[in-house]
């Protein structure tokens, strides 16, 4: 593993060895396309399975397709999706959701720690409910959060119940779903169907595929000609398998589990050791795989002089992300290098 | 290699050997996610040493969404563009299209096997010009066709003088644009820029990758912003280099032209086994890897019934798709049942 | 009037009368906008009386924007439209049904007379069930046809049966209904909701507005927030009053069936004369305004040198459109032209 | 002129006598349809020498329609439009621009009296310069703004230099650009293509006509197939001389500036009375036809009582707009009832 990538991101780590081995299965023989393999059927048995639930299940090859398309089954056009402010739909998607809806607007909420709350919510579907506003239709809830915080069952039945008074669809982003789950420790259906979810975009490629994302109709209603709407939107893989497979090998065994286990654990041994040195503090709760971390900015160059990679988040704090890959080696090895800097 | 399979598509196959050692090599290490990566400098420059040109190339997940980002990219919703009535993009593509450029029509034109002519595309550019038509402003052609045909250069230059009396800008649909590089045994350039071709969209999928098309403009005034467009129709990979390294499998050592002269040879020898047969005529020249013939019915159905996979095309005739897969037993044994059947 | 622009299109003339005084009553006073004025409410009460049933009724500016929003609340970017080949949507209207879904297909079907058969309906529907086709949704009538012709009720009854089969919702482009209505003579609600028409565009610009058509919708399903379809879309008249007096204008006392009598009998008026001229044939049965008349071209340029404007359809057939407007004075006249001439 | 309205919106007003005049003018006769009557012609020609330049005048049915289109042409799908955050772009047009540009994102910027200055444009520019975030293309002012303020020549030169500096394009929403002219008693070039305007959009709407918005490219090349793309959208009128008619009695004898010069007047009018009652003060300086005020909510109440009408806006203070239709007896009225309920 490259010293130099380590940290900037849970998306710079490759394919883990179960996704690896299930690929390359796939690769023995010809198999038909469009998704009408073997592999296809069983990855997507194996995420009903997970969910202990008759749910849809279709492949897509990336994160902001799965939101947009989601987002675009869920309203229209003149309909809207309320959604935090630091929400990746709206802050990294470059207007995918509002392209794959042909106009559809985000309304901004607020909460701390990334997190959405019910007034906030209540507040965007009540202000205004002219012809002339874009009609609240879907609420988006990432989990984890982009400041790796997560919502409890409580909080996502506590949002539900304001969804249910104004007729909202809940879409969940699950970029880091899996972390969200191995955090919380619960069982996966505890956060999203049985708390009132409708669809969650649940993503492999972070969790150690090479890449494609699930995304889950709870609320099979919502489901309704979704393969074409992913044919259309070029989200149709023909050579199918090499996306489903993989998620077959994340899926069986746990492996998912595992990798986002561990991805939370070396983020959680990297919090433990930056709390209490001088002139460093979290900037969110760490919850899962990242750490978001002021430190003084002589601190991070030099941390970057000797090759560590990580970016910078809102006002300035450095985003420490840990992937399934992440080793403890190197977490210990960057802490050591932090303590000598700020000694 | 499946007998079950052999001849549906070409998309049937898998990943190449040398396809699958660079994706193998990509996941040695972490790397830069979004195209920042090594690999993918590497593919676009393999790219522009096929073209001996200095071409933008972008990376996208498959077929549709190449020709659908690249035709958005020459006009505006209000704009046409001309193709032939069998292209992909009109049969085949669920509306991708007309989904990206959020509306353009597809002005369908004729030629026989499958080829637009000239007066083809001149009628209908000249039939109208009130705004009540979308104005033409691409003409895509696919090279080789949908009937496994291809334009010579001739062809295309002639073409290309049409579309400068017109100002069209040319789209290639690529999917088998290997094929046709091959069966010509022309260089790269002169079915593309030297004919006037302004973008290509160049398929790795069905010439032994597990996905990725590269869209490859020759016209850079084109290309201006594309990589937003990528972003926001979710078609930009995070962890690009699973896309791009094996792209570096096919390109260096010219695999691609290899695995495409070998699916061109298994065509050729299947044409020529069933030329001659019995009631069994071929509908269109076989010129790539496809070979579409008329075959009656009960032998089709023996055919299938003794495990052979096939699709039917226009008029009933059966497609007999090759890839670099394909081996010439298979082909033999395909030759043998059917001498058998119309005996 | 002019006689300059007789016959060129109904669209050449002018406001009538009554609507023309009820614009003017509009224009008395300030009333609120956004259709919540009392004007919008008789009108819309004036069009359910019509049809004698509870439909709910928009007021959008034009024929192009009514039939891109209708068809785009019926289905998504990912269905098809079957509509006839020369329907206007098709021909006439720039990609704005494209525009409007976002990108779908318009599935061209045939039949004599510019009239789809249930046969063509039923062969685009079932000819294909792939994703990569698009999954048909609405069927497209033109009531009257681009040309001239009329759907008798039984021929939709038929339609609907067909429709009714494969889940598809009925669109009648009405931008001469009123013409069929009186050339029927039948009650509107039998060629429409009885037929089981879903929406009908109720042009009033034809009939004698300066503008201003009405999207019925008879299955209300469909019209769920069609009000912010029509803001976002940019067809939320401000000052509504202005579109919907004059709507009431033509409502109240027959006017627009007046209107329409009296365009259906100057188009009988000119067909009768031209029957049995030398040279000169009808190209489609007259049935409703217009007459599609094929002429030897130095007629037509002799015509035309004398002030007469046409516009030439298909084949090059003249098409001679009545309307409200059209006088009994200069039908005579133009006949005594062609008369003379083709002597 | 109705009691019950005033003061709620310039757009419940009606037609000036002046356009009314014209309109009548333009029924005399049949014309030809899309804008090839002789009064399209004319009016464009009309704000030619208003502008006193060579500009590309298109006339579209509403503001909505104006905004989004002109937006569109500036920019891709991927681009994103700089506005302030009370932009009636962004609080009041339903996603009409997303949808038009197929998904562009508004982005906000901020400033005092609602104009944003040249520091928050440049903020938002150099923010991020990723391809997560969509890119800024244009840069869109209201002028007179949406809280009745207005920009000085010297403002938005400013602003232009800021616009050169990032290769922006300017749009100028105009739905109250006649006002601003007016207040500023400038040449009208002189805060548009003198002051780097790029397309104006200027309203007929609310300043004496039933509808119709006037798209005024100074830019030229913006304007580059304009005119299909408003045929596209809905947003040719087939008659449409009923809407450049009336432009014509607008521009000539220049009553579209009398016509502000009164709203303005009236507003000041109004402004002047109620200053210095007690509990009562201006929100935003009153610079055109709107006022802006903060009224305890009894006062606000017992004038709602007698029958006044008007809008509260943001943070519950009343909107009070005043038009061309606005008469000093009612101002004078209201004021003495505002007197009576605060004394």
């Amino acid at each position: 593993m490259s010293q130099y990538e380590q940290f900037a991101s849970d998306n710079y780590s490759g394919v883990c060895p179960p996704a690896w081995k299930a690929m390359e299965a796939a690769n023995r023989m010809d198999e038909a396309a469009y998704g009408e393999d073997s592999w296809t059927q069983r990855a997507a048995d194996g995420i009903r399975g997970v969910f202990d639930t008759d749910c849809d299940v279709f492949f897509v090859f990336n994160g902001t397709a799965a939101n947009s398309l989601a987002l675009a089954s869920i309203g229209q056009s003149f309909h809207s999706v309320i959604c935090h402010e630091l929400a990746h739909i709206e802050t990294d998607e470059c207007g995918g959701p509002e392209y794959a809806s042909n106009g559809a607007k985000l309304l901004l909420g607020q909460g701390t720690d990334g997190k959405l709350t019910p007034q906030s919510i209540e507040h965007l579907v009540t202000k205004r409910t002219d012809i002339h506003y874009p009609k609240p239709k879907a609420l988006s809830l990432t989990q984890a959060t982009e400041v790796g915080t997560i919502y409890t069952p409580e909080e996502l039945r506590a949002i539900r119940a304001t969804a249910d008074q104004y007729n909202l669809n809940i879409h969940m982003d699950g970029a880091r779903f899996a972390n969200a789950v191995a955090a919380l420790d619960v069982h996966p259906s505890e956060i999203t169907w049985k708390a009132g979810v409708d669809v969650l975009c649940f993503s492999g490629t972070k969790n150690g595929l090479a890449l494609g994302e699930a995304v889950v109709f709870f609320n099979k209603h919502l489901a309704e000609d979704f393969e074409w709407r992913c044919k259309q939107a070029g989200q149709l893989a023909s050579k199918m398998r090499f996306i489903s497979a993989p998620w077959c090998g994340l899926l069986e065994g746990d492996v998912w589990l595992q990798n986002a286990r561990h991805a939370n654990a070396c983020a959680e041994r990297l919090a433990n050791g930056l709390a209490g040195l001088p002139g460093i503090t979290l900037r969110y709760p760490r919850q899962v795989n990242g750490v978001f971390v002021e430190m003084p900015d002589p601190v991070q160059a030099a941390l970057r002089a000797k090759g560590w990679r990580f970016y910078n988040f809102i006002g300035g704090s450095a985003r420490l992300m840990c992937s399934w890959a992440t080793t403890t080696e190197r977490v210990d090895q960057f802490l050591s290098d932090v303590r000598e800097l700020v000694a």
